[in-house]
């Protein structure tokens, strides 16, 4: 296989909210990324605008990127359409030789020009949401002494795939077998695997991610990435499958420092932090018995002091460990994992101890 | 249009369970059915085999309804596959012109075999559960003095559909101004509109819903029909995008007396009606405050003696309306509805007296 040289599309909204999948792409797939493609901010840096990829350059269109093999597209936006605009860019990536990959609800191999194109010039189209899950959850077989550590969030766009890829590389770090199962287009595009929940058919969410626990269950730590909110307007009949198909011994609480409001809804308040974790709580224990035993916090928006502040009161407020997994590290959540986990399985404590 | 004149294939299922399609379009749709096929069963009646449909006869092959011009599928199995043995008899039916009417989850039109020999016959495939809903909910232009009644339940399968159409029928009797909604395909058969939203890709489901609520809410009563259980192992990712796209005021909770595990998977007990409405409660009241104001009871595998004893029971237990709206008529629960609304709008009840 050709080792993949990616121009990241983002295309007037490389920003860290606008292109969240971008941002993760870049974190974690550093080596494969050469551009990104911004008609309107070209000269600048993935660093300058992001946060993350340093000196990756942004540029103004595809022939500033000669080495490119594969355009993948840098957001997800609310109801997953194309923007209108992007298919004259796609179609000349296809002309390129350049292999697609998207994870919009709205398929590319579905548009009759972009997939004429792509077999015409015998490109690939990779829709990472494309699914045909068919089968129900059935709660058999689960293998007991597999950890499954939830990442469930306040709102949508917090960092809960994040914090899941962070907490399965510290876990590695210290030696452990654990395994990150993503559940959306940008988990999967860092992973290679995992199921797209928010594009499977309602019936069978529950049931699709079922199936991605037990091929996985093998490793001890499984960190499945959260969606949504079970309070969200829009998400929240992904949220409660998911949580009822992981079936979660425990959680951890991901949230926004300083956010007010429904991502993308202003008009609509968060409900707060407590609450959430309260409802997260009975609606895992319907299934079995679930705790939120860490709270990670993404402090993006704030100071080096105010972090320190919000941490103290978080932590003060709902007697859990909380730390934001970028700027602090992981340790205090992995500790907080490892206990519950000696608890929780008490014989494999005897065994490693 | 002609009028329909409707074959329903619950082949070798014809049991009240097995084939709640069937029985919910006799229960509505009487003057539509010619007949039941089942090879297993013939020379019987829907009466006999369902507890509906008096004499409509059980024939076991489609010679013996000559007159129908309609084969609809009558059951709805976990999943929602055609059972393989059944292809041979859609194919006939299309042989002898019949259209066909399907609320599976594999779309007969997409069947290359079935799809064909349609269009050769010149034969309509309505796939009732056929959508592409690709909008999300806003949560905004709720008529307020529209009063959103939701039927939840403690499981799938127990009469959500039935109670929200009983209690519609009811409130037209009344003179209110009352409208189903529809939201799974046999509530979709019966009213000729609605939503199939346990086929709804999951992103939608919360704004699959709330678009049918913006396109009636002109009614004065909306009842809209629950699905699956927020505690369902399977299906709880329908249930509370659907909660959440409706925003009911109020909740009437429904349950099968006597059922003591999950329909389907009984090897997982039912979470206790109590702590379902107190679930209920709290998942519904994250979108604005709402209450479950009754109780109706399926006592269908009860005597009558054993239907009061329980009655009671329920009632004294959670201080609440309880009724079989079959068993008992829905008074009860429409006196609950009218005081509820009363004390929630007071303007429209000082308007009214």
């Amino acid at each position: 296989m050709t080792a993949r040289r990616i121009v990241i599309l983002t295309d007037g909204r490389t920003t860290p909210h606008g292109a969240k999948t971008a941002s993760c792409v870049i974190r974690y797939k550093t080596e494969e990324v050469v551009a990104l493609l911004d008609t309107t901010q070209p000269g600048k840096t993935a660093g300058e605008l992001l946060g993350v990829g340093g000196t990756i350059p942004v540029v103004a269109n595809l022939a500033e990127a000669p080495g490119a093999n594969t355009l993948l597209i840098g957001i997800a936006p609310s109801g997953g359409k194309l923007p209108a605009a992007w298919r004259k860019i796609l179609l000349e990536a296809i002309d390129r030789g350049m292999n697609l990959v998207s994870g919009l609800h709205d398929f590319l191999a579905a548009d009759p020009e972009i997939a004429a194109a792509a077999a015409k010039k015998g490109v690939e189209i990779h829709d990472v949401r494309k699914n045909n899950e068919r089968d129900v959850s059935n709660r058999l077989n689960l293998r007991e002494d597999c950890l499954r550590i939830h990442t469930v969030g306040q709102d949508c766009s917090v960092g809960k795939m994040l914090t899941s890829v962070e907490l399965t590389l510290a876990l590695k770090k210290r030696g452990h077998d654990a395994k990150f199962i993503a559940t959306g287009q940008t988990g999967i595009m860092i992973e290679g695997d995992g199921c797209p929940v928010d594009c499977v058919v309602s019936d069978f969410v529950n049931g699709a991610i079922e199936k991605q626990i037990l091929a996985n269950q093998h490793h001890d730590f499984l960190l499945i990435e959260g969606q949504g909110s079970l309070s969200h307007p829009r998400y929240s009949a992904v949220t409660l499958g998911l949580l009822h198909g992981c079936v979660p011994q425990a959680m951890i609480m991901v949230y926004e420092a300083g956010r007010k409001n429904v991502h993308g809804m202003d008009y609509i308040p968060l409900t707060p932090l407590k609450k959430m974790i309260e409802v997260n709580e009975m609606m895992a224990s319907l299934a079995i018995p679930s705790k939120v035993i860490g709270v990670a916090m993404n402090s993006r928006a704030l100071s080096a002091e105010e972090t320190e502040i919000e941490r103290k009161k978080v932590r003060d407020e709902l007697g859990l460990p909380v730390c934001d997994v970028i700027r602090h590290g992981s340790d205090e959540l992995i500790d907080a994992i490892l206990a519950y986990r000696a608890k929780l399985f008490p014989h494999l404590a005897a065994k490693a101890g």
